[in-house]
């Protein structure tokens, strides 16, 4: 598994009990996934199904929330992600796991019509990042 | 079903495509779920499972999002919320189903550690909303 | 009347005082009254009044907004809403007025000069939404 | 008159029309009549009443906003703020008048109640801001 | 120096502190920054460099924060600006000093290109904002 | 050097060029910085000074920031950081430096006193974060 998002929450991603508002893990899950997608396919992705979460430990301000995850599945147009979300305790540097979630991603066009997957660096050597001025 | 929140969306809550972010959606999926739980129950809760989404639509600026929902479940200490989110195009009026989810809550006290779900309005005769003044 | 927008609040909309900002509550008023206006006609909006707002009771965190309103006056190219504001709080369950408002909305063109009102539904039987696919 | 707020606005305050949401003006003109009434009274206020707002034009992405305003009435415990909102366009350099608002606070205590107005700087030769060690 | 930003902080700008986070006051300084250059050339300005900034005192919610500038250097397509940031604290109506830092510009024309500065008011009298219908 | 964030941009994080706002790109080096600091050290630190930052390169809607960083001086009571940032483009994959500064935090008490630093791990073995059950 590869990380693909790293963040630290702020009292504005709190809900009414204090601690972080789950809309906001969901909103960097699906974000982290798609980036895990766009890691090994040239396309467009938007999010189709987000199958079941389960929320096992609260997060709180300043927890630090990693977002691992790598691709489980691929079909001609969809790819399936798994994403493992884990926090840092800011006081106690114990880890947990917060959720993962696996979600399936549609590879779309300008238009939002389905288009088949094209496998990253299809039209390269390696595929890797290219710094600018290589 | 009984609507739970009815929200406009603005540009600040795109993603890059332009469309609305389905972070947002989902942040609002957990709140409705959350204010129907405590339609019925007089207990805080937290999440716990978000079972299956399938976004069936994109949805833009403009549109108006309706979150209708039911307990369908509970057992002791917690909720199965059903929420169904409808958008209405701000354009052509159309009316589209975007998501619906299963989401399971569970009933803390203060220290959130688990409590029994307790039925609203078990210490008045109706359990309806009071007016101040009445 | 009808309910035209139904939210609950969070942390990062409160002010100073720890209870929700007014200007929160001025931005959803102001917003529901636009849904409200283009409930009953076919055109974009734009807000040119808004008429005296009182403030009766704080708002807090977890509280549950509701507005709802109805078409008060109309001219050839403007429309008067009234917006009334309720808050039902999360602990008590008690159901207060936040605030009321008539605002004016000028009917515009993409250009936003002023336009005409159209009647909503002019072009269909009954103006109701419709469900995709029928 | 005297400037309470200044500033820029950007793309997360625009509206589905493409410009500034109207609600996001209403929001720093409660902050501007609030920072104008603390600066003649020691007190901690609340927004009883917004009077009338006429909005003259749309403010525009990179338009500098300036709330400038006085006190125009006291009673015991209340004060009544004008302030009046100018754009200046970013490319044109054209000042415009974008609405003006008189607005009512109540002095309150710690638990919200109301308690009588103290003039700034009661407690000093001139009220004025004091510097860090002078 | 002459004021280009004055703003007040809420709750949704601290940090895990409870202070207010000093990424949201490096952005005001940016935006004030940019705003200076602008009152003195009719150019798109794009940051280059911020100089070194040094944080004296926490900024707590409620405190108003002043930022004044000046334009200090010139070259042929970049502006150096410098931007000092004040706060008044609510409660002691103490005045510190919370920052302050010079910042260069680099005047660009719609394609990101470097371009010449244009003195402002260059093509009318007196270079001063004009009143519309004046 | 290790990456301490990694997050990717959205509309709402735009400047009225559409490019993403350098205060986004300075509040999350902030962040980062502080999180790098944490790494080593186990206190709270606050942000005294921000070394001169560089911006190279525009950052777009969609671009992956990956910061990374680490510790390159330390006193008794302050530590120095330094952070650099890279984008992923969306569409090309090329991978540019847009900013690196050096930042100095000072490790605090709960009352924001001046405190010793404290090596992490001081306590334990290794120093490495526990999963909890562990």
């Amino acid at each position: 598994m590869k990380e693909y998002l790293k963040i630290s929450l702020l009292p504005k991603d709190t809900n009414m009990h204090g601690t972080i508002f789950g809309g906001v893990i969901m909103s960097y899950l699906d974000l982290a996934g798609a980036i895990c997608a766009r890691d090994r396919f040239d396309n467009l992705f938007v999010t189709i199904v987000v199958r079941e979460m389960r929320f096992l430990h609260p997060v709180y301000v300043g927890d630090l929330l990693s977002f691992r995850g790598e691709v489980i599945d691929q079909g001609t147009t969809s790819v399936t992600v798994k994403i493992e979300v884990d926090a840092e305790r800011i006081d106690s540097r114990e880890v947990f796991r917060v959720t993962d979630a696996e979600i399936v991603y549609v590879a779309v066009d300008r238009e939002r019509g389905k288009t088949p997957l094209i496998a990253r660096g299809h039209d390269q050597p390696d595929g890797a990042p290219r710094r600018k001025g290589q």
